[in-house]
């Protein structure tokens, strides 16, 4: 497959490594660094694309798993493949369904063959392959989609990490054989663990075939932030500078400015729109949860300053009743305002990266963002996963 | 207080006393027949005000028992009344929690003087009194108001409905007397259960009074549909022609067209909303649920000459997938393209009336759409009523 010229760098920090560029994808060009919005289902959850393209998104994630289980890959393909299936015209990055067959589906066995699963949705068992993960995302016509890989937990042995590494290894050379669409480029991801010696050889044995991006897999999974922090370093350092970098499954603000620092390319994370969902708004000092009886009577939006739909619109009071009266309205304003967030933050970083301020911008934003306590974040992120995780 | 002159009447069918008028308003035009949706807590369930205007809608419902517990008429006048605090620039009307405190509250009790009731939000304990409904609605500022009445149960004997409806007189009396503000409308609402002799006595007593227009409450609560259109033909035959008259909780397709026939100007209901959440959508041949597997693989929109957002944007297919998965957008988009049919429905009437061809749409209509059975649409809405009427 034709190795294509699908990143372009723009600008490297010189004392972060922060790096400014551009995905060149046929659904249009996106400015890196890029959040994506986790649409698994076909649909950023409760907004219509032209709401996410007026928050001014170019990019959102969907999922191979969810899809191919409901409403089914041939669904998809029979209308006309998943960017005119959810109306969405801007580009779009597949995930294989490796993480979520590692996640959400109950009772699954891996061979070197491939997973077996049963759906968290009915039970039923499922086989998944390397070569149907291709096969698949080339139906639904992402124009970014990814190799199929083996997750491990945070608390996994040395040996089984290593295992399940190898395994990645194997899965993402015939990933790259199974490929048949040149329209579509595709990332490998590298595993290791929270072990510095094996995310040095699975990057180093994968860009020794040579992908057209390169996802850093496996974080972000219960393990200490200084660890997280400390294996994107490790990992993103041995990366060819030339290819995009991608931080699967990270998007808070805080953890965001990290990665950029660390050189990472594209994110994406359900967290802004789940915790949306919740009530707990971004602002520049931290996250605030608008049930909070401090905002029945503020007349002003949450954030006075920004200028997403919701505070431009709507007082905190409105917001706040909304929330207290369980009105679906709420969960949608919500998402508006923490995804225009995420999207001002990646502005404000290329800017500063643009304009050889960087460090100072992280600095600033560190001094007044105070993040989520860590391990309230954690507990939360695992309630919910065990919610979803079980039959309905 | 001055009678403003809120309503002009166009035209009268001659064969059925159909009427096409407008409503005016400090905040616009409402051309009439109308159906207002309902926004009980200040939202119309699922969008935003820019997506009702959108629609077409001019006015919308308010509901002023439900603003009183939650969140407050106190925190709605620090926010600049109503319409600011939902941001909402057309037109409202607000009842005045009578129906609700009948319908909803728990352990009501009944004087002359007022009604007290528990919430159904939290059980703590309310006074309402006539003064106190109209001091409440000039504060939320709606463009026209409603009196407090008591609502009788359809089951209720003859003395208890004659009792409620002498009490409902005495209350609407007492309104007027507390009306303060001038650039609010003020309408009685008819009550007299399934009784013609009592509905007459009701008519003739308030119109006696003289308000700028005329509700009709206390139907659609569980008696037969041709009893609902014979108290409705009985009552509205006693009417002043040139005052507006209101059918309140009345919104099904067919139930409107039978309205305007005859001689309604304004429906409420929160019928069409409530039922697209449950994936409910209407077409001229009558409602279809989009869970069905007939629209798995419908490439189609629903309805494929309806020109409403959903039906614009959005295959069938992808619909009915938004449901099944309960993805939030599924409730918002069914909700979209159920008030465009009625607001749709109301554009039809209106011309049909105008080119003098009124009865010959009704045939039309009632020839193609198949209404919902009317044993299953109550307990469907008694089931609803049942959920939401309880402590939380």
């Amino acid at each position: 497959m034709a190795d294509l010229n699908n990143f372009c760098l723009r600008q490297t920090c010189p004392v972060s490594g922060a790096r400014v560029g551009e995905l060149v994808t046929a659904h249009g060009l996106v400015p890196t660094p890029v959040f994506l919005p986790v649409g698994s289902q076909g649909t950023v959850k409760t907004l219509t694309p032209e709401e996410v393209k007026g928050i001014g998104l170019k990019m959102v994630l969907a999922n191979t798993y969810h899809l191919y289980l409901r409403p089914g890959i041939e669904v998809v393909d029979r209308m006309g493949g998943l960017h005119k299936f959810m109306a969405w015209d801007g580009a779009i990055l597949t995930d294989s369904g490796g993480y979520q067959v590692f996640s959400l589906a109950p009772l699954r066995r891996v061979s070197d063959e491939g997973v077996t699963f049963r759906s968290h949705i009915d039970g039923s068992e499922h086989f998944l392959t390397p070569e149907l993960a291709i096969q698949y995302q080339e139906v639904l016509g992402a124009d970014i989609i990814m190799v199929l890989d083996e997750c491990s937990a945070y608390d996994d042995s040395f040996e089984k990490v290593q295992e399940a590494m190898v395994r990645t290894h194997q899965w993402a050379e015939r990933c790259r054989k199974a490929q048949r669409r040149d329209d579509q480029t595709l990332y490998a991801i590298i595993q290791g663990g929270v072990f510095p010696q094996l995310r040095r050889q699975s990057a180093e044995y994968l860009t020794s075939l040579g992908f057209s991006g390169y996802a850093i897999g496996g974080l972000s999974v219960g393990e200490p932030k200084e660890v997280t922090l400390a294996m994107v370093e490790e990992t993103a350092a041995l990366l060819p500078g030339d290819k995009p970098r991608y931080l699967m499954g990270v998007g808070s603000p805080e953890d965001i400015v990290e990665g950029v620092a660390r050189g990472i390319d594209i994110f994406d994370s359900a967290l802004p729109t789940r915790v949306a969902r919740n009530g707990a708004l971004f602002t520049w000092q931290g996250r605030r949860n608008i049930r909070n009886a401090a905002f029945s009577r503020m007349e002003q939006s949450l954030v006075p300053d920004c200028d997403c739909y919701t505070c431009r619109t709507f007082s905190a009071a409105y917001l706040h009743h909304l929330f207290k009266s369980e009105e679906l309205l709420a969960y949608r304003l919500a998402t508006i305002h923490n995804l225009k967030f995420i999207h001002d933050l990646m502005n404000k970083i290329r800017s500063a990266i643009l304009s050889g301020t960087f460090s100072a911008f992280k600095e600033g934003f560190r001094a007044n963002y105070r993040p989520t306590d860590e391990q309230a974040r954690f507990n939360q992120k695992q309630k919910w996963l065990k919610s979803r995780n079980r039959f309905k």
